[in-house]
């Protein structure tokens, strides 16, 4: 909405694969930015819900595919195909479809986890990269203009040197059926640990600035007859020697989500939680805490992912809609239609921190099975 | 993105007349709620900065107008032409401009105040009336699910009769000039009491269901130098003896703004505010305080008004976003191509009370002046 | 527990007259502060319930007295009487009680309001400053640190000349019977007005630092059958030129209190609310809002007025005890036992106070019957 | 204040023996608890330092010892003899101290941790089951009125069986010289693990009802040139099957300090603060969350524990108060001058939970070393 909020000159054309619950989110997304439009997809495997999710999305019904592959190869020639594909089935799949876009030429967005074992999260790196493509890994907690100010505090060493990162994410089971995210063949080396936990890394190593070397956890299951975890307990070390603890949890009996992260530094902290998602607490020794907002000399980088006008929220929306703003300028600055120097305002969400987020899954359940202190692959 | 979540079955087209810091609101608004595409404006009545704003929204150069009535016929006499327009001018112009759209047959959505004049708005809900056309003036503290719940939660009897309504709404002034908000020949018969305080009237009367009888206000200059009102208290008396207060203020040396409801009724109590827009406190006699959220049963008008999944915040962007979600069920229904059960699921966030804000401004005016209690007029 | 907080080098004796609800969180305060103890008592007319309360506060059994008179005789007739008796009983007979200590020359605390009329309380003020007596009336929430931290900033200038003061106190009836606060011959001109509305007036006169010349008040009774208000708007006129508002139920069907002061300047804010008693809310123009607590650099006299360690609350009790503790300290200095430099550390919660706050109550009730701005009796 | 605190007949006497900065904590505990007067004490080696503040405390010089066994004997033989004496010297001198005062057959009050190693621990809890003596170790988060509130929902099921306990406790590094608190030598086994761990071990078991019955720790040291921990991560093993963390810092560079404990059951949680220490958080699954505060219902034990009127905040005072007041009871009633019932109406909070201290602190220890989980010694 102000002056460094870059919208592309064209709106840039979205397909997708899957729906169900976060296909919606990635569309809602997509059209909030003001940067994307929707105009092709599959949704389901069954015919019948295809062709009726298609019209309710005003989709062509011919841009509505009966597979990935076809839609790959459709929309790849058409002079108006799309620009991107957003990934939004079971974890399963999505190396598979992610793939066959790629190798289409067709830029990806996915989400997370974005693969199921970390080879085949690191090929998709490979592939992009390859071929200059984007791809974009839904982290939206990182969307959050607060978590952006968090992270440019930090990096501006605001903070002093950061000693300590702790990271919580607490909240219930799903309402009705836990379904595959309960399914060690469809979800993958871990239940919480993958289905949030990739959350909470990501966002660990967003703040801080830094990587962590290597995790020790605990996957735990409290929830009779679960067969993966619905809990975890992590233990983290940086590089460059801070430590830090991730709690996660899928199995809190309540109404509620709690999603926070604490970096404390050495000679001042900050503190995001999503309970007030739109402020960003601030300590120093013996100062007031700031409760730092929007209209408050935020970083520009923060401050142009805020939408609202001064003390209204932005919303996880706003995060969301910030990711694929971002894509879209990544899609026209790998096309070489925007100046480079837009890339420096926007946060590289993309596909390295995907592939980390899977070998942090399988670190942490390599550790949960005795092996203490896991080193974190190498991810790209 | 539930199923009560009603999208028409093709997007509509809107258009809008004005710029400035409120049409990036209303566009964005109707964008998000996946209902309607912006195809045609009037951005400015600099030529050059018009053709700008358009081409920035993508908007065909032919359907970028100079003026608002060559806009009403050429988008009339298009099979293609705008559904609405979004009047988004300064407040002096609502009534012409809008008039002009209404009188061609156009659905208008008006920012807020509908006009300066409470003739002039009168004059607007009768000629939308006889037209059978949508008035929607945008009210969009309105639009956030858990001020419908607290609505809802009172209509059920659930607090008891209401005995006090209480708004409180502070906030800085503007960054920059005050500009034509202290003009009193461009802001009407007040300054803060009208920008802000249409809002706060709003408010009262939705949460409470109860109509304003008659005001007594304050409207006071606190910032040296100022023409119009930056502040205001106002004593509000409801039909049936409830009482209440309204708190304005535009003069706050702060970096945030305070919008919140109470309403007080004789077996309990709700209380909302901005600052946590995504709960609802429920308060009874010897009871917890609850805090109400999405997913904790709400009321099926409030649920259908969530977006964001549990725990996550909407944001003034959802709020905005149900509006214009709203306005195009009302659009299609008013056609007659939804079924009429629909409109019993939305809120008539409508030209009456668009007129009623104009009657409140007036009264507060009037009573200000000296004139004690000052009766709302029978507004439509 | 600092070196700037003293303790007398002799415990102080402490009587006491009725008991009731009050009495108790007197006699509490006092002991909590260190400097007193409680050794005489008239807590009922009735002689069993007196005797027996007596006992259980461990007061000699000559020492519980069966009325003032004898009490105010006797103590001052021993070598070791008391020092300062404190009045808990029903408003109506404060002035009477009050005088007949002072005319003992005894030190009087006395529970607000200081009396049901104003000739009554400005009658004691004038007996104290003749006799160089200690008055104290007991308004809490000045006790608080961080209350006193907004009185020091604001004196400070750090938020600019005040502009406007915003107070709001909110609570349900009693539990049970409203008694004597309802009956218009025990209570005085107003019921809430008088109960609750002369602590948020001392409130605002107290952190402001200003006075305030007139108010218009509405007192409203809201719930049938009351007698007296239980509900009142007020607007407040400052010396200088400052406006506020004062908001006051004791009829929220709830099971809470909220207390808050705004004060608003022409180049910043502060906040203190009771929900969050422990800390300060200021804020600035463009910057974020600080969060003041102990330990980040508080004004000497607020600094002092902190007993529990970092990040812990001292709460109600320790507001009260912040009363005693200066009393004493007033006490002592009277008696030149202590060096006067102490006086410069304390607050005058003093009888003048009182006074203010009984001239506010028949301010409030003349404007209510329709006088418009009355002006605050040029009080002592 | 209710009729169900009770107060001991005649005051009871107190010695401290030690001072620093928690000595004055206790005194003033202890005086406000109405149940205690300090009359006797031994406050430090320096005989000038020891007179002084003697003399503050208004302590009878014959009254202030050289050395605790002088003091143990001296008070004995009184008949005014102080019925018990608070232990507030650093960890290293607990057992000693308190096991003069216990053989002398004084009642003894410790501060936490009851001793730097678990035998010194188990023989000063057996030495006072043997002669029948209170040994009272301070916990004051357990005293406060919602933890105790959170305990007995949990005792009463409420939440269903408890699954998961998590406890944060975060706070900056001492103003000025961390002092004997890093010295392996004076502190024990760790330094934060026992300052602030047996804090947080205390308040796991206590809410929870559980034991746990072992522990994995790592022990860490985050700011240059400590000697010992100044932050754990603990992961907690509950007898029948729960699990938990608790993440301890003295390390965060802020002005604050977090300390808060969720214990997550089958069917509900509960959540306390010391950000909100008044209330406590009880959550349900598709239930709004409920702010439990006293008047709304609280178990007795909880209600018992309140001071403060309805909404104010009895602080971390009143906690600490409400130990001293049982402690009062619980000599009483070992002297049999109360009704045993009386008993059932208090907590425990006795030297079995200062042993499990000790005990966790060398089992975390141990654990940090490289032992994995490390059971909790069979602590009496």
């Amino acid at each position: 909405m102000d002056a460094g909020r870059l919208i592309p000159a064209r709106r840039l054309r979205l397909g997708v694969v899957g729906w169900g619950r976060i296909g919606p989110v990635h569309a809602s997304a997509a059209r909030g930015s003001g940067a994307w439009e929707l105009v092709a997809g599959m949704f389901s495997r069954d015919a019948e819900v295809n062709r009726r999710k298609g019209a309710e999305q005003r989709i062509d019904p011919e841009r509505t595919y009966p597979d990935p592959a076809a839609m790959a190869a459709a929309e790849r020639a058409r002079p108006d195909g799309i620009d991107a594909v957003a990934v939004t089935t079971p974890n399963r799949s999505h190396h598979e479809i992610a793939r066959c876009f790629l190798d289409a030429g067709v830029h990806v967005v996915c989400d997370k986890p974005l693969a199921t074992r970390g080879e085949d999260a690191r090929d998709l790196v490979e592939r992009a990269r390859a071929r200059g493509l984007l791809l974009g890994v839904t982290y939206p907690w990182a969307g959050f203009a607060m978590v952006r100010e968090a992270r440019e505090r930090v990096a501006a060493g605001e903070i002093g040197p950061v000693r300590q990162v702790h990271v919580e994410y607490l909240q219930p089971p799903p309402d009705g059926d836990v379904g595959w995210r309960d399914a060690p063949d469809l979800a993958g080396a871990a239940g919480t640990a993958a289905d949030v936990g990739t959350h909470a890394f990501q966002l660990a190593e967003f703040v801080a600035g830094l990587r962590v070397e290597s995790v020790r956890a605990e996957l735990i299951r409290t929830i009779p007859g679960r067969r993966l975890d619905d809990t975890a307990f992590v233990s983290l070390r940086f590089e460059g020697g801070a430590r830090g603890t991730i709690l996660l949890t899928q199995a809190a009996a309540w109404n509620d989500r709690v999603v926070g992260i604490r970096v404390l530094g050495a000679e001042g902290t900050v503190h995001w939680s999503q309970a007030e998602a739109e402020s960003l607490r601030v300590g120093r020794p013996g100062e007031p805490e700031r409760k730092v907002v929007a209209g408050a000399g935020l970083h520009p980088r923060a401050a142009a992912s805020v939408a609202a006008p001064r003390g209204a929220p932005d919303g996880l929306a706003g995060a969301w809609a910030n990711l694929y703003r971002e894509y879209a300028i990544a899609v026209e600055g790998l096309a070489g239609r925007i100046e480079p120097g837009w890339f420096d305002r926007i946060y590289r969400v993309d596909g390295s921190e995907g592939a980390r987020g899977v070998a942090f899954v399988e670190a942490a359940a390599a550790s949960s099975a005795g092996a203490g202190f896991v080193p974190i692959d190498a991810a790209p």
